[in-house]
């Protein structure tokens, strides 16, 4: 194996760069070499390389269905320690392809990088990473392999992280080993003003904060996942989204520019609003005439809260002759079971009647900048009712105003928006 | 999920047994699924039950292939990270199945019940394995499965047994859990008293000891692995060699009956040859007019020892006139590295040629009763001289006289002798 071009002396300006790359971008041999190049391009340049990585596109579903023909109710653990084959696959595939390039690489599962988690099968979440066997490899010039998405438990159970986990796993190890960024691969090449598919003004945003970020990721933008943001924006990561595809610059996602500090920059530079977002998975429920005891509410969201629903805008109506109306919003996908629940309460609330509305879209106008600039609320209101569009129900955070409205007229409002906060300008 | 068979009480007779799955047991999801239904049924009968299992048939050629496309050299250490995926695979979905007959079951790979090995990727070797956790399983009425074929070194990295390693896993399994018996399933029904596709009139034997059975595991019969009968007699582990397809008696590899104790119970019976094998891997070489030098011939095998080639009969001729010839066998898919490596040697042991002859194979005669049965040999080679086939080499031990003869008569010298000891009969 040669050895030559990772003995160089480090470069200078020498950086620790977390690399993750998707089960997109690990779909085929030809996709694994090129991920083993970018690797390479950043350890050539002088840097400490980590890559993580997820499993081969179409390979959790082969691996579900091996499960599905064995097992009507599949156990959690045993799931966790099938699919945990996925990423193993990859990280020995991928250590080989770099290799095959000339350069040292080894392959780490996560319980040889000690991804301790908690024992939640198939949604863990991660308590502690020891980064000493990695950073001992970098010192020794190696590209580090990581798999994603995988942690081991206090009893040596292997588990998972769930839905994005490998994002997560990356922006932990970044974490954890100090690293001076987490770059994110995908088949997008970083984060838009606005769904591009919905609005083809929509701008690429070089540079947004960690906690306008969390807001867009968790109002349904699709790039990052809202845990993995979570994590970057506690622990200080700073994430780059880019293009697996190609070698442009993408979004950078900066803790330091969140909140009011991020408030203040934009404020010098006049833009108020980062980006408008859209999540159509939207429901709303309403318990009409629901007796007005204390601790009313808490029983009424008990049950959901057990059953891993999100209960998101929450609107309780002044009560009249004891009596009042609660609407809220959950996932469309956890509509029915969430009436389920609070119709076993019905007695015991002694509500009139549970109504539910699917056909509800959340669009929602995020920026740092809005903390310091009154009077976004009230744009945003006249926009969408001059264009004719009823709001439903708002909700608002000190960096975002999210209004529910009919689902048909969702995408104008996203466009509506755009446009009057005129986000296609740089 | 039920859990009321497993937890009757204990049979009175309750016994611990290791069962051993090939990847052809392991085929598709139906196979998973009788082997699940043998491993509910042994344990339902009150008995306390370890899995032991490969990978699916065919995973490891694909995982293979897949390592070829991106490597030209793959490094053992990421292959065996690679194909470790294979075993993974089986024991969840194993561990599925199981539970969905509302039985218990619990996976665990090689680092968890901590199969220590050395650090020679591909080809560990087992150094140490903690039973605890499975005894613990076993006590509260969990079937046990456990990956085969897979360790872990003293630095945690994953590391594979080699060819046959799974049966190796089970019999180590069986020695340091103190099990009553090692079950290893595969898709022959037991030891033959020769190859039944050579010879129709081969029987099957029901009980052999570990002695014999090593013999003619490492003369070529295939049901079992040389290492594995080496680990079961050492550590006196009881094998049931049986057939995953059909419920009758296998073939019972008893460490007590082996050398002198066993010949004594055979001599009683009356037997003297238990089975006659043939190795057909066979190649011949001849390094003639070597000089009669002290420590000349530990000089002409040390390459091949190094280079791990196998030296099997050796036979010197009395030197004449200060040369010697030194005639060998090793296996015949090594001869021709073989030949490379000693003409290397030829300016420094002064050989005149070095002569090879692939065309050979070794018929062996097998039985604990032949140390206290003189004549044996004389037997053989009667039986071998009257069919009119010429012995080209022979060696012999305590158990077993082999028998080097042109390959165009291996199967007629295995029927001929086969009849001289009427193996045919019980």
């Amino acid at each position: 194996m040669s050895s030559t071009m990772h003995k160089s002396p480090p470069n200078k300006s020498q950086k620790l760069i977390v690399q993750k790359f998707g089960g997109s971008s690990m779909g085929s041999i030809e996709r694994i070499q090129n991920v083993a190049r970018r690797a390479v391009k950043t350890a050539s340049e002088g840097h400490q390389v980590v890559v993580v990585v997820s499993a081969m596109q179409g390979e959790t579903d082969r691996l579900l269905k091996l499960a599905a023909g064995v097992s009507s109710r599949p156990a959690d653990r045993e799931i966790d320690v099938l699919l945990a084959t996925g990423e193993q696959v990859s990280i020995a595939l991928l250590a080989l392809a770099i290799r095959e390039l000339g350069f040292q690489a080894r392959s780490f599962l996560g319980h040889q990088v000690e991804i301790r988690t908690d024992s939640m099968h198939g949604s863990a979440r991660i308590r502690s990473i020891k980064a000493d066997p990695v950073h001992e490899c970098l010192q020794n010039g190696e590209i580090v392999v990581i798999a994603g998405f995988q942690g081991v438990d206090q009893h040596g159970n292997i588990t998972t992280l769930g839905r994005g986990g490998s994002d997560l796993s990356a922006v932990a190890m970044a974490a954890a080993l100090k690293a001076d960024a987490c770059e994110i691969y995908s088949d997008v090449d970083g984060i838009y003003t606005t769904d591009p598919n919905v609005y083809a003004k929509a701008r690429k945003i070089p540079r947004i904060g960690s906690e306008e970020m969390l807001e867009l990721a968790s109002l349904g933008a699709k790039v990052l996942q809202t845990r993995s943001v979570e994590f970057a924006l506690k622990y200080k990561v700073t994430l780059h989204c880019r293009s697996s595809f190609s070698d442009g610059e993408g979004s950078w996602v900066v803790p330091e520019m969140s909140g009011l500090e991020g408030a203040e920059m934009k404020g010098l530079e006049g833009a108020v609003v980062t980006a408008v977002s859209c999540d159509k998975n939207i429901a709303k429920l309403t318990i009409v005439g629901m007796a007005d005891k204390p601790g009313a509410a808490a029983r009424l969201f008990a049950p959901m809260a057990d059953a891993g629903i999100n209960i998101d805008v929450i609107i309780q109506n002044p009560p009249e002759n004891g009596r009042t109306d609660v609407t809220f919003t959950v996932p469309r996908n956890a509509a029915d079971r969430a009436v389920a629940l609070i119709e076993g309460l019905q007695d015991e609330l002694g509500f009139v009647r549970c109504s539910l509305d699917k056909r509800l879209a959340k669009v929602s106008v995020v920026g740092a900048g809005m903390v310091s600039q009154p009077g976004v609320a009230q744009r945003t209101f006249a926009a969408l009712g001059d264009a004719g569009i009823n709001i439903v129900l708002v909700s608002t955070s000190e960096i975002k105003i999210s209004c529910v409205v009919e689902d048909q007229f969702a995408d104008a409002a996203v466009r509506v928006l755009h446009d009057k906060f005129e986000l296609e300008k740089t």
